[in-house]
């Protein structure tokens, strides 16, 4: 496995592009379109909110269809709270690519994020796509990547290449989503993060899915800016098999390997999404280990890691470590109090439930400081583990979000 | 039932006093103590958090007793995360108050608020003893709700006399906590919010349970300031009977005067932190309609108050309701989003699961931006619902958490 340049359109056969339709405000790059040159099986995770926005909704639907070639993807709106409405643009949105570039509607997946029940401009879409679908290229990942961010202040893509037998497949993805960032997506299911990816790999749309839920499992449903989850997140793969690999179809060493690949891709784009957070000055990481549970372990590094007290200490670099203390205990798992040890980077602050008599305070704040902070949470009571990410809570966050409508 | 001056020293029988221990950096009052002159029934609600502050375990433990004379409170230091060390030091609080009071050690309560992982200053609190005994008086209701603020701004107290029969009585009680507010507590069980009720009325032990149970669950357990669950939350009533009402042994008319007085009691305190909390410039009340069970209502309606992006929101009173939707669908509880109506104060914003097209902009502005601002949930699917609490989430937070224990 290894990172080369590239994002989204460098598997083969993917072309991308990124254009301005007028959706927002400021004028910058809210159409994306991801196409395959030849038929890709596919597979999504989507919000489990039970208001759905609509393009959810639609591709849904069409997702139970064998074969997909496209996804089209807006940034500034979320279409959704807009009911039959909201329904009837989002498909409008898969017809007009499928008319464009010859496709079965069906065969297009849509993908919204902005705000929240406005109608979508539809006039505005119409009049783009003939630039959008001209502009498909395998050089425009990066516009593609642009195109979908929202509050993001960097556009999000990584591509990756894995040995499957003989043949070489590439594994790129981009992703967008620094607020109304705490999902829990599952195939057919559950973030507004909006994340694509693309690979030539060969594999069966079952496998595919189940893949994807593996790797989401440990990355984007690991992440959290600020606890709130969205109405329209979204992860969708695509695979077009030109990379002529023997067809992954059931669990064995190529499943393995393409699955931690897609892992990697998933965690290190989940990791970016934390890292720019909304109004974000740092990133943290929490580890748990020695848990009982996989599950309990996941859900105490999530708890942490939605703390608003934590966020705001890392953010004064206070290393106030008893909120982490607070924060375990307050995930609904159980576990022995008595047992625990809590870690700053390298620094013990918690022993066996006791606060470390004598703690370094300069060198806590040290680690506090620095511009990634790590936390470590050792039940010793099992041997589970999980990591959780996020980013530090700063008056920038309530400055984005008490003005984002108006 | 009516409101009269007065606090936690109100009910006939009760004394309370708060002294400067020097726990606190700031030199302000940092020591209370409440006692009844006659033998009381106590009950208590805790903090479910798995790491338990020592002197929720000493209280637990001392609350096994049929009888109880005096709870002393610390603010500064939570005693958590201090293990052995942290339950002899409660333990030994209690033993203080014995000591000077001639009681014995298990009929006093313990309770402590401030910072977490550090060693109480047992010194400073032994050497403050005999002022905070000596001063005990029915005058000095207010000294007790001062002594325990942390970050509060105010002191919450609040008293309320009902006629049980022919006799009057009355119900005053006391509360602090206005960070880390997120309270899940069950008598014997979960808040750093500490409340204190006194009251003369004679009912059994069993029956002050029950009836707090009922009055939290609709009061302290639906506040929320920054969804962090403390390790120190209690809730304390003790009742001495000095009314002289016939005994409330059961379910009767007098138990359902009683436990409504109460339950208007805890509200209007819990109202109280919930306006005060951290960095708030306003308040939020956030009502949920048409439930198809009163679970389901108080989810929802808690899940929109720990939104922290719709508190942004109300900070910057742009009425931003997509946030509201998208909380309420994130709360688990299933409902039909098609029938969903969303009111800021009296203005539609969503009808049947679909934005109000023409929303009077400048009228959803004005109604954010209000001191108190009233968000309805109609789910128009049942006939259960509930109320929660909250404040916004301002710039003032972030600064208040970023530093607070260096």
């Amino acid at each position: 496995m290894n990172i080369v340049k590239g994002g989204v359109a460098t598997p083969r056969g993917f072309l991308a592009s990124g254009v301005k339709a007028g959706i927002k405000k400021s004028g910058r790059l809210d159409l994306a379109l991801l196409y395959s040159e030849v038929p890709a099986v596919a597979a999504a995770a989507f919000t489990t909110n039970r208001f759905q926005a609509s393009p959810v909704k639609v591709s849904k639907a069409h997702l139970i269809e064998k074969q997909h070639r496209a996804i089209i993807v807006n940034s500034g709106n979320a279409n959704c709270a807009n009911g039959r409405i909201g329904d009837r643009d989002a498909l409008k949105m898969a017809e007009f690519i499928g008319k464009a570039l010859l496709l079965d509607n069906k065969e297009v997946l849509v993908a919204s994020t902005g705000i929240i029940g406005v109608y979508l401009p539809m006039e505005k879409i119409e009049k783009a796509i003939p630039a959008l679908a001209g502009e498909l290229s395998e050089t425009k990942g990066a516009c593609f990547a642009e195109a979908i961010m929202t509050t993001d202040t960097v556009k999000k893509e990584l591509a990756v290449k894995v040995k499957l037998g003989k043949a070489t497949a590439t594994i790129g993805g981009a992703c967008k989503g620094v607020g109304m960032i705490y999902p829990d997506m599952k195939t057919q299911m559950h973030a507004t993060m909006l994340c694509f990816i693309a690979t030539d790999a060969a594999i069966t749309k079952k496998m595919l899915s189940v893949s994807l839920d593996e790797a989401i499992g440990d990355s984007f449903n690991m992440i959290s800016v600020d606890g709130d989850m969205s109405t329209n997140d979204s992860c969708f793969i695509m695979a077009n098999g030109l990379a002529k690999n023997r067809e992954i179809d059931v669990k064995g060493s190529d499943y393995r390997k393409f699955t931690e690949t897609l892992k990697f891709v998933t965690i290190e784009l989940a990791k970016q999404l934390a890292r720019d957070g909304e109004g974000a000055t740092k990133f943290i990481e929490i580890s748990v280990t020695g848990a009982r549970s996989e599950l309990g372990a996941k859900a105490i590094a999530r708890k942490i890691s939605t703390s608003n007290l934590l966020k705001c200490a890392v953010c004064g670099e206070d290393p106030n470590w008893g909120r982490i203390v607070a924060a375990a205990g307050s995930s609904g798992v159980s576990f022995d109090p008595d047992k625990v040890d809590v870690y700053l980077g390298s620094l013990k602050a918690l022993s066996n439930g006791m606060s470390v008599k004598g703690l370094d305070k300069e060198k806590a704040h040290k680690l506090f400081a620095k511009r990634d902070v790590y936390i470590k949470v050792d039940l010793k009571s099992g041997l589970h583990k999980a990591t959780a990410w996020t980013c530090d809570f700063s008056k920038e966050y309530v400055a984005i979000n008490s003005k984002y409508s108006t």
